[in-house]
């Protein structure tokens, strides 16, 4: 199970630690440029569009399987599948995001918490119950 | 960026020409067994939680671009990025379900459109408006 990057997160956001934990917590709009190779997947995609996307967090730790939520030592021990955070077995990040423009093989979105140089493996368009008849 | 299963999907759709498109189209409830090695990474998660499954779609085939949404010949070709087309560079499938039950390492959830022995790659929980205040 060897995952290739389809393309990377262009943002102004350069250190982990400066990165807010979700996108809806202040993040910025960052470019998604999809690698020459696939940009024809992009098809179909449009401004306005609510899309998931799949980042690789290379930056994560793979060997963590419990944590304090939201790096609270407060909080108890969480198992990390009961929470979001990055370091897990495999640290893929989700984040759902709007699509504002689309320039060739590059996808301007946010707002996202990643940060720069991120490497992307998929995405995909959200499925909701009011959109489930129209999306495809 | 190597996944490492941590656990699997065990239900009663054998075939995929037999699993619905998505969960919420008839699919059953499966049991998600998550690895020994990895089991306290659950710790937290309880029945009625909503959770996203990530799994890895090993019939998928991952050097197709475009496909007919739902294989309906009549719509035009699309890019698989604007599709849920399991065909993509990386077949990760994204499975929103409930928690029914947990007993030890296995989970009960469902609907889930994942046929028996799909690798699972990662659990988190939803994030929704509502829920971003409470959940870690």
């Amino acid at each position: 199970m060897q995952l290739n990057a389809i393309g990377v997160i262009r943002s102004t956001l350069k250190q982990r630690t400066k990165a807010p934990k979700q996108g809806s917590e202040g993040a910025p709009d960052a470019w998604l440029e999809v690698r020459s190779g696939v940009a024809q997947a992009l098809d179909g995609i449009a401004a306005g569009d609510e899309i998931v996307v799949l980042t690789w967090l290379n930056r994560a730790r793979r060997d963590v399987l419990k944590v304090h939520p939201r790096s609270d030592p407060r909080r108890p021990l969480t198992g990390v599948f009961a929470t979001r955070s990055p370091d897990r077995p495999n640290p893929i990040g989700l984040h759902p995001v709007i699509v504002r423009r689309v320039v060739k093989n590059r996808l301007r979105i946010g707002p996202i918490e990643a940060i720069d140089g991120t490497p992307v493996v998929d995405i995909k368009p959200v499925l909701c119950e009011i959109q489930k008849s129209r999306v495809p």
